[in-house]
């Protein structure tokens, strides 16, 4: 394929579709978006994907090659087959979408877990940040209303069979911890996700011991996120800081495990929950420091997204460009 | 090299030291073991490790074209420099192993954990005997006095910049959990390894709730250990059986967690704690059918080791025919 070859990048989350069409080192070309409208079901929901490509093909006048599609969730990414989409209210298991929409896009659609494109697209912008090296070994947790992840090993991503490997967010923390929705127990995902951080402070706001983060929402549980209780905490809530501690510190661990199992260069915390900024960073390192002796930690780095929302729309171009990715 | 090269394995242990010569597909030509003496501290115990080495090119007239030599602790396996061997009494800090030995036995010494040497066995063990196929992704457990690790991906074994990575014995499973060795709180070690769940049969011993366990050692405490609390178990100890089943549903939950995060192949449960046998297995395997739902869990196999002890000494010569292995 020539330099000037475009490719397509789709992400299909709960409540929009992005589209972006680009080339194989980035550069993109042309973006659109529409809702999901997750209750027309799969097939409804193809359609309009179908329509997105083609209607952002007929208004900048290119062709994508290819297709790199994530999905939230888990997929048969050598069928093209959707598994299981917890987040889509729909029956989204079993549904064969590379071979529905291809036909329609009129090129090859190569799907993937959305944090894992993410996770490949962090690691291209890497590379190619640094000069083109890209052998790093990196593990991407996407703290979100779930908790997602990514590891790439050597520069390449870990998938398995199924393109089920890195899922960082369902690791056992604490044994007999809260029922996850993935019908364990004592995942990450329970203990420092999205929800579970703000169910914290909702329980603080309606007991009464968080003022500042009660002004800050204007006494609304519904406007409480982890964004607003970051700055309740910095504004002297500290039952509230208290609580994100304590869900950095479960992340802490998370990290620390990966980070004995695979010695990582890098350690990316993505997602909106990253957005409670140093406390929880600091909060992880610490925690890392503290559990981690078979080698400096301070080795391993553990740092924002360098590309924040865009590193899965870069993930989709390089898995279109790549032809899929199989284990 | 040609294949009639022959190659040198050292295991260095707490109480002996294992020394095999073979060529690179593993057939062995000799074999010799010595005690440490480890009291004789690091530049002793090297001088015996030679005379070893040398010991034996004398008596079987082969000479080694490389040493592939497992060290119970961290290495710099760069430099060739111990970093921390927990279980040798003296301080093997900073040992300078490769540059010492190499100019008395002659050839080059590489080093690396005994335990990732182990796994780089067990991994060519396998994929000769499935007929050359050696990609497979392998988590290997090797639960003695302490819990070591290995973790090979698509064949390679992980090693990380210091030859530290698969340390799968120091992944936190109790968060408030016992300190452990390492100075972590928590981490599989202090919940599953020889000693912890010894310790656990003594207790019960010491306490009259043991009565079968009591016959078998004849109320003995220095005798138990998890073997022991095996037939214990089987004789009817219900008590004893609680405890066994406990320890491993914690190595459940870190063979989970690492089965989430890397969607290996095979999971091998190798070392002393290994001969309790089924009852260790079972619930190993039932605790990932309880944890895992990222993929039918049953597609991750959980074995025993196929070589058992012979897979350090095989590592070892894989290693030294590689020239050793770096990151």
């Amino acid at each position: 394929m020539g330099k000037d070859t475009v490719y397509a990048s789709v992400d299909l989350g709960g409540t929009k579709v992005a589209c972006a069409f680009g080339t194989a080192d980035g550069e993109i070309r042309a973006r659109r978006s529409v809702a999901t409208e997750s209750h027309r079901g799969p097939a409804g929901v193809l359609e309009r994907i179908a329509g997105l490509v083609n209607g952002l093909a007929a208004e900048s006048g290119l062709r994508p090659a290819a297709v790199g599609m994530g999905v939230p969730g888990l997929a048969d990414i050598r069928r093209g087959v959707t598994r299981f989409l917890p987040n889509l209210p729909t029956q989204w298991r079993d549904v064969p979408v590379s071979a529905t929409l291809a036909p329609r896009v009129g090129c090859p659609v190569h799907i993937l877990n959305d944090v894992r494109m993410a996770t490949l697209g962090e690691l291209t912008g890497r590379a190619r940040a640094s000069g083109g090296r890209g052998r790093g070994t990196l593990a991407f947790f996407a703290l979100g209303t779930g908790i997602g992840g990514g590891v790439a090993i050597d520069g390449r991503l870990r998938l398995g069979p199924l393109g089920a490997a890195g899922e960082l967010g369902h690791q056992t923390i604490v044994p007999d911890g809260p029922r996850c929705g993935c019908g364990n127990r004592g995942c990450l995902e329970t203990l420092a996700s999205g929800p579970a951080i703000a169910a914290k402070g909702v329980w603080l706001l309606l007991s009464g011991r968080a003022p500042q983060l009660y002004e800050i929402v204007a006494g609304d549980a519904g406007r409480v996120t982890p964004r607003e209780m970051a700055l309740a905490a910095e504004a002297g809530d500290d039952a509230v800081r208290e609580e994100l501690v304590r869900a950095a510190g479960y992340l802490g661990i998370a990290v620390a495990n990966v980070i004995v199992v695979l010695h990582p260069d890098l350690v990316v915390l993505g997602g909106g929950v990253a957005a409670i900024g140093p406390l929880l960073f600091d909060t992880v390192r610490a925690t890392v420091r503290e559990r981690v002796h078979m080698f400096p930690p301070d080795d391993v780095r553990i740092e924002p997204s360098l590309l924040g929302d865009h590193a899965g729309t870069l993930g989709g171009i390089v898995l279109a460009s790549m032809g899929g990715l199989t284990d």
